[in-house]
């Protein structure tokens, strides 16, 4: 009964009929950004008190309101409704039966097209800490098991051919600094999106005497967005947040397939852990490496939301256009996969344990020696293009003889070019054609000790920029609802 | 304490852990699934008994269990539980409730690999069949628009500017057109699915003597498929379905975008019903074609769903692998917006008002009577580029002094060519231009009757078409439920 | 100096930059459809005489400039334009270089409109021609293949994890299969696409008294487009096109993919033509897989291509808008890739000898047996979910003891269940696996030599198709050549 | 003759066919890195020295015959042979004719997979900057506009519906914030991208004592990639590159939309330069705006190129894979495109007229001003809610009797409200409500003069950053090449 009054409500219901509503309404899924938007109607009303829009009284009484139905809404004791169309409406409506028609004042030098725009960038700011917060977890483990397997040799890989052996710690190190860059690139994301579109209004910005910089800073901004227009308008920040998940995903698509590809019997360089195995149904001697196969998939969705994101804002005039609305379910699948697959790939890899002994065999019968055979000659004073000839030949030999080079004796490398001398049998191992590379960047363990400490550094940058953006996003919670 | 035994749930509820079970499960959206599973699983039991692997008893026995459980779960009786991973183990225990431990056979001579092949294909047939409905019924009411619009002049345009008088009816019937190939596109895709995966087993087909022709024939099926390893891997009938889809909503998103612009006040070529547009929370005078700009922007959905399962499947090699999990959200989500859009656009088509004297009067400032002065001088004798030339030099003293063409008399048009005539008037109508193009395909009423006889016989064809694909999917039930 | 009174010269030279007519220029590329522009004008021509348009000098004067330009083009002496915009207006210039005034003429009673889309539609008939025969080409050396391994066993994979054996025979037929869709598909947009839109003029039609039909026909189409505003705006068949070429190219990548895999040493199921090979700068022993790879990553290039012309076409008004001059680049590059891919991973397959040796080994001690046994036990008569439950037992102990199962004795088997008895041990061995899924879509070799005639009728069909695509590109050819 | 003895030739042209040696080329496109490929050698040749690899002799006539052939290639004396597969060999190839086989110490100590990705990402760093500039030109003739455009009203747009009057400038500068961010974007995508790989070889580093830093340094980057796997595998910058370029052509497909729309005789706000415009070939009226139609469409093309990309590298394993060769077309494609793309679009604007009165008119009769007047009831104290409900009856009344707000008088509005007085008809004026909204980032003429200061200290910003960057570039040449 007292519903009956209400003129959100009425505002709305009347209209439309039942079919549309449900094609136009984005509750079920805006619904997640009820606690933000309450904060954000909260540093609205100070701004709305100081610019003396609202009593003393009119702000402590919304105050009160709007923190005891987010405590409802947490609880579970309040109950949003569909026939409402959105969350903002929803909470509006629900104060309303609150406070009474004094949550009318709520909407003053307001509009939906600045709050929902507000409510995403609030949202998007949490989960990306998250995601940055997931990503550091990933490069820990890889870190660690990079610190474990210094000397582990393996065969490196191009084409998906032997080519020259590296150690599993530089292998994984080369993740390391994929997802270092994926880091920055979110963390700049981050920066360029935290600014406060609040004041923008539908788009032409409001007539009261509102503080933009003050209720930017309330909320944890760096400031405020320069033009209405824009603010309202932008999505960019959607785009780019995406963009970056999709990054990552590409790189965890990368691993996923390393991962499923080492726990085949033939290659047998990885044990993945049974807990994180599935069974077959019919088969019963499977265990196959579901979730690697699942992240490996989910890079396809990341990618599909972005290309959905990119046709819905292709060709859209300025300003707000409800096309936006297709924005948030694109951002919201994007963010739950990439941070679950990032912690899937994180626990999968932390548990999985790594078959040294296979890894040292496949080198073993590969020819991976074989630039190293070059420039032993090179160094010998022969241009590179006449070294390579020469090795070439040897590998005809050892292949059409079933006669690993690895094995060979320096007679017969001495067939092939009398260059070869004593210290050659050295260049047939891979732990020392590993250890040769001492070069920046290299396979020898003093090489890659030293990416070690500047993956140490830099994760301690990221440790600080995490520490940044969790004082933005919980600074703003402890200051409005504290 | 039934549940203790459940070889099911042992088999899955041990090894995993919480988080990965989350990741790895299914059932949060293969639950969709529930009754084609069912419904699948009493074709295959007719299949083991027929082979001789089930006895009657217990064909009676499992039949009974499962059309009991069927109804449990339409009536919201039986709990699915995520902790089983997918549907299909839900399914299975749950009916291991029921009848003990026989619901252990039902996965004799069956592979989930099959069978979720098999639960996806009769999903998609229903919805496929709900698609060409809707199709259809958008279809009928263009088709009613034109009808009521053959002499509604309007302006054509070409690169957004006048062009060409043309009818409203015409201007519809191209989008009739249209429609009718994604008609048709999906009713292949649809044939070209209609095949049946039981019998493939994990991916080498089984060892019973299972009839895959009969269980194809009693689930509505041409036939089985040929090939056990491409049953299981195949997802290509996703693919395809979605992309028929995405150009059915890329169709909606111009008739879309052409309903936004009419809407505006400077076109005010409709009118939308007040019930179908949306109010601003800021700006009391607005009524705003949301559901057109949802609709428009919804084909980037459908175009993500797209570029998603494309890059799922991307280097894939044989046979199932977990990744072709990620094939059944951007189905689902295909459909359900594709079905969606074409109901809203159907509903807001059918209930506005076209505005005839807005799009007379557009068409009598526009010069869109130039090619048809050009032809008339063409009819004299002369090549078109000259006369091409001459109608130029008319528009642009028409332009200069801001005097219509359309009100020209004989006299001005006589300054620019003797050939002009007394019947040169008649080509300064639009109605008359649009009445000159008598041509199969062309403006004229004439013309456009014949188009709408020609699409009404293909409407009847589509109606035959979507008679068949009814047959099958209810065909499919009664024979197997009824 | 003739030059200089060209009016199509003149018309488009005077008025832009040079900047600009780069960027808006086509001739780059549409230059590829000169000789179906010239065969379409020759249509028209004939149409416009049979209408009164033209008398028979005219029409017999500009057919013979025509076919002497088009001679011209071919042996490289005529040269065209980049100043001239597009592939039409050169050749109208070049006609009037060679006829005069009388070329003007040409353009009576059409628009670069419906010639863009006509000569489109006729350069995507041969090109897809030459697509269907490739398809073909390539499922017949895999046709020839699985002919000459009906007997090789290999390991079926799931998850990329041993699971049954099957044979190569088998396992290339799923992908002939595969490809039979593909043909269909593309077969059926051929046949969609093939409506001709001549006639439709800029948007509207004309006021000719143009046969639409008989040019129709002439050209070898089914018909008329039905709605002169949906033939110039229609792009679906350059999107079908480069979906169904999508598809193509996502089943090229899956098959890449294996070639890669077999290729390691680790797989060694396969042996690359060493002229198909590729070596390295750095690393002579290098004998990489490229053109597998290339032809993987090439499916990204035509997923591009689509998503390019969906994005191009969102939310477009009718009718012709520039726009739709971005379709011609992704359809060419669309048909180049695939047409290439098709004819690269033939020559691969061709050449490729496959180790079946090294296939039959790994069939060897990878459990793959385990279903069997358990089928084994079924037959027996226990549920399967418990004959699984005991095979599992026995692999852990396989496992554990590092003694395959599949060199298991009698005595071994028992002591995990009673049932199994003397021919039990005809479980253990794939080749026997193999024969006991005689089942329809199987891989027992009676099972596969069915999907082979069956192929072999299909592929019969597949010919005619062929044959009567071939008929309506090169009877158009002859008819207006000839 | 001197030809035969070219041991690159021998590698490479024997052992493949052509059909594919055409397939696996690239010199059709890589051929564009001539420059850079040779300024890269440079360095390295500088490196090897130092490395003690070269003396100093071969060092100077290496560098010599590099700078010859440089020039040589810039005048087109050189020729480049596509049965050489790559730039690489190539330019090794004419080196080789130059300097007989000395050359062949080139490839000492370098890979072609490090040298292709420094070859890529010198070419990207030139590339970058030219868009850079190209975008820095363009906001500054939009911010040129706005200057112009402080009083220009014209109505704000939300839905394209009329919502509150703004001005052109407001208008114009949201653009000039987007693109600020696109700038800001493409700048720390080259940040993240200036490291160098050269020192990586072909997966695993080099035995030579090089010295990356000094390398990396010569050749103008931050440093050398830290790990050598990362080197040859990364193509992060490729596509974080063309993403850039994807949201900038994203923006200009809206600023496209929006000049298309204002283009049409409805809305008439601006009217193109005529020669920058495109006749129709038979439709002597028109003036379409074929450069926003493009440049809007071209937004597709870059979308396609990033799908392109992305989808190449998902599920690829490390290192180098040839697949790898598919990143240069989508990159080199895209930043033409978007070049190309944000040139046109500046011509087009800076050569526009904008329509001042046809702006104004516009605002007159759309009901611009009901939420002033809300705010102005709110004003005199009544809560937003209800203050929006008196005007919504306004607007009907003014609806329904054509009667435009804006003329009302004040007895009018009393009828509706007392709360309305003298100074409400200010409220009426849409020059006022413009003035009114003085907030930051809102229309006020005073608003929006401090945001073109805000604009012009970040174009100071981005021409400081255009200057360090173009250090980088010419600073490489110079010190090479100087």
């Amino acid at each position: 009964m007292h519903q009956k009054k209400n003129p959100v409500k009425n505002l709305l219901q009347s209209p439309q009929n039942e079919v549309i509503r449900e094609f136009v309404g984005s509750l079920p899924f805006d619904c997640r950004l009820y606690s933000w938007d309450i904060i954000g109607s909260l540093a609205h009303i100070d701004s709305l008190k100081a610019a003396g829009v609202l009593t003393a009284k009119e702000q402590k009484d919304m105050r009160g309101g709007l923190i005891e139905l987010l405590d409802d809404l947490k609880k579970g004791k309040a109950e949003l409704s569909p026939a409402l169309e959105d969350i903002h409406m929803n909470i509006e409506a629900l104060l309303d039966e609150k406070i009474g028609s004094l949550a009318g004042k709520l909407h003053t030098g307001r509009s939906r097209n600045d709050q929902v725009a507000l409510d995403l960038r609030l949202y998007s700011r949490e989960r990306t800490l998250k995601t940055l917060e997931e990503l550091a977890e990933l490069q820990e483990v890889i870190l660690s098991i990079a610190k474990q397997n210094l000397k582990t040799v393996m065969p490196g890989l191009t084409h998906l051919q032997p080519a020259q052996p590296v150690t599993l710690a530089h292998h994984m190190m080369a993740y390391w600094f994929k997802f270092k860059r994926d880091f920055d690139r979110l963390k700049e994301c981050y920066n360029r999106m935290n600014f406060c579109p609040l004041g923008a209004g539908a788009l032409a910005g409001n007539t009261y005497r509102i503080d933009r910089f003050q209720v930017a800073n309330a909320l944890g901004f760096t400031g405020p967005m320069e033009n209405s227009m824009d603010a309202v308008s932008d999505r960019d920040f959607v785009v780019e947040l995406i963009f970056c998940l999709t990054v990552i995903m590409n790189h965890i698509s990368s691993i996923a397939e390393e991962i499923v590809l080492w726990n085949t019997p033939q290659f047998g360089f990885i044990n993945l852990s049974p807990e994180l195995t599935t069974g077959s149904s019919m088969m019963p001697q499977k265990r196959n490496p579901d979730i690697a196969e699942l992240a490996r998939a989910k890079s396809g969705r990341v990618t599909g939301d972005l290309v959905s994101i990119l046709t819905v804002l292709k060709g859209l005039p300025l300003t707000y256009n409800r096309d936006l609305q297709e924005d948030k379910e694109p951002l919201f699948d994007a963010f739950d996969t990439s941070i679950d697959s990032l912690a899937a790939i994180r626990n999968l890899l932390s548990t999985a344990k790594f078959n040294a002994e296979k890894m040292k065999d496949a080198c073993l019968s590969s020819n991976l020696v074989a630039t190293d055979l070059a420039d032993y000659l090179v160094g010998k004073g022969i241009p590179f293009r006449n070294a390579y000839a020469i090795v070439k030949e040897m590998i005809k030999e050892s292949i059409d003889d079933e006669s690993p080079i690895e094995k060979w004796s320096l007679a017969q490398l001495k067939k092939h070019s009398d260059l070869f001398e004593d210290d050659a049998v050295d260049f047939l191992q891979p732990e020392k054609a590993v250890e040769r590379r001492e070069i920046f960047g290299g396979t020898a363990a003093s090489a890659v000790e030293k990416s070690l400490s500047l993956a140490e550094k830099y994760a301690n940058e990221q440790k600080k920029a995490i520490e940044k953006i969790r004082g933005d996003v919980e600074g703003t919670i402890s200051r409005l609802l504290g």
